[in-house]
């Protein structure tokens, strides 16, 4: 448990009834009058909460002087809003930003330069797996790469990536065990279990980049690959195209092939699939795990981001070797 | 009480101790035990959290799904951070409010039409008093405005806006009892329980337009008038202008020459002054009745505001008669 807390900074709440307080300079989480744990404020960057956890005005107060987001989520894992510090001031990025925004030049080297990563990355991670069936689909993923170097239009380069998804998700739902019945990528809400994990993971991986913007202080809405529309966290949604695969997609498979969530673990639900509570902190275990590797990784991109959009620097973009 | 609830769209809480649940619809306030209040929750706008009040998860649930924003203050009323639901997605207002931002006629213009209603209130407030050595003052800051007319630099209409207000401080320090020792304005912190007063009042207005500004979608950070800096509301400034006088100085002089706070409601504390607890109560009661007849007005303020950044429209202030 001690390492656990130190190595994490994301705080994750997700036991029904508990109550987060607050001693001195430490967090407390109580549940039945018992303490069951206890986290030094400087060791949490973040905080999730899931479903019904108190949480003290004491505890809130020392969270938002501190200067953490703390987000809320459905006990589904639906995101609903956060408590946050006065914001980030930072508006000179923004500035920038809006800047980078109208320099469609930009827009396209940097759209260029993300959906070269993740088709990179999907390649990659395909290549792990000796499928005879996937040659194919490798081969036409690369081709899609080298053909992206010509584009010089979002949406030719939208064209591009909406084609190699497809592809890649193919290949994904070969290397998942079949009785997941995963076929394409579906979502609003998800049909099948391997879709209700990704839709989750991808949830928690958008929250993390989206706070992480804001409190460097981008407006998350504003992106430079995504287009923009109502309520769409544009921004976020460019940089977690390079940390879909390696984050998200092989962890997935991780759990559905070793047999760690299972279908029993979901529950159906009108036109949709919910994981139950057990299987949801197994998930955001191995969730917490995985991401781990990866934090540090998404905080240098972030702030590549920023140099790029405030210096014009070149992104580069992060590559899975 | 009914009649009070009914029109309330800011909903304040300051009883230390208490405890804000949720009730099907309801928003219910409790302290040791007792329900002391209960209201609807389509009949709130905003909520204000001062000191030491504790949250339920449902009802905090509950007011991220009903898009309201719950602001937190120390008991002294210092604006600490908010919750927010899925922040307002009107991504492309903001893009329009960066164009603006960077038109220098644009901002211009605005300037002066905000300076020429900040003055324009301050006379009229002035000129409600009949002491002699007003017409000097009403002289001048009406010269002014006249002069307002031939600047086309931020910088000369921020000269002409210092001069009005010291000039205008003048004034008010008249109008107040003597005994509150008003000489001019200062803050970070207050020196005297007069600047003490309109500190507290210009940050309930702040927040109150910050939160509008937010909620229709604008960056509050990205001001025409005031100065780019760091943690600064410059848009919620820009559009508080039109109504310090009117909302917060009013007040205050209501406040101090009607003797509803004196000088032994006050504290101090090192370099600094507050208000004590029956005191601050007081000061809401009133600030929620005055805000009441201005809130539309604002509102209005804020919508013609989007309307001029969106489709550069002459932005008309709000102007006392």
């Amino acid at each position: 448990m001690g390492n656990r807390v130190i190595k994490m900074s994301t705080l994750y709440l997700t036991e029904q009834g508990s109550i987060l307080h607050k001693t001195q300079r430490r967090l407390v989480i109580i549940k039945n009058k018992k303490i069951i744990q206890e986290i030094p404020i400087f060791k949490i960057d973040r905080i999730l909460i899931f479903g019904n956890i108190q949480i003290s005005t004491q505890a809130l107060s020392f969270i938002l002087d501190s200067g953490i987001i703390c987000s809320f989520f459905s006990s589904q894992g639906k995101f609903k809003g956060s408590l946050r510090p006065v914001e980030s001031g930072n508006v000179f990025l923004r500035i920038a930003q809006y800047e980078r925004y109208l320099d469609k030049e930009f827009r396209v080297e940097i759209s260029k330069t993300i959906v070269y990563a993740k088709i990179n990355n999907e390649i990659k991670f395909l290549e792990n797996y000796s499928k005879t069936n996937f040659k194919e689909i490798i081969e036409e993923l690369k081709k899609n790469i080298n053909n992206l170097k010509d584009k010089n239009s979002i949406s030719s380069i939208m064209g591009i990536e909406g084609h190699s998804t497809s592809l890649y998700f193919k290949g994904l739902s070969l290397i998942l065990k079949n009785k997941f019945l995963f076929e394409k990528r579906e979502y609003h809400p998800p049909k099948d279990p391997a879709n209700a994990l990704l839709s989750f993971g991808y949830s928690l991986i958008t929250n993390e980049i989206f706070s992480l913007l804001s409190g460097i202080g981008f407006d998350p809405y504003i992106g430079f690959f995504h287009e923009l529309t109502y309520n769409r966290p544009s921004l976020a949604l460019d940089i977690v195209e390079e940390f879909r695969t390696p984050v998200v997609d092989k962890m997935i498979v991780t759990l559905i092939n070793k047999n760690i969530i299972k279908e029993e673990d979901f529950q159906r639900e009108e036109n949709s699939i919910y994981l139950n509570n057990i299987a949801k902190k197994a998930f955001l275990t191995h969730y917490e795990k995985r991401i781990q590797n990866y934090r540090e990784i998404i905080k240098v991109q972030c702030h590549k981001l920023m140099d790029s959009v405030l210096n014009k620097k070149i992104y580069e973009p992060y590559l899975e070797d």
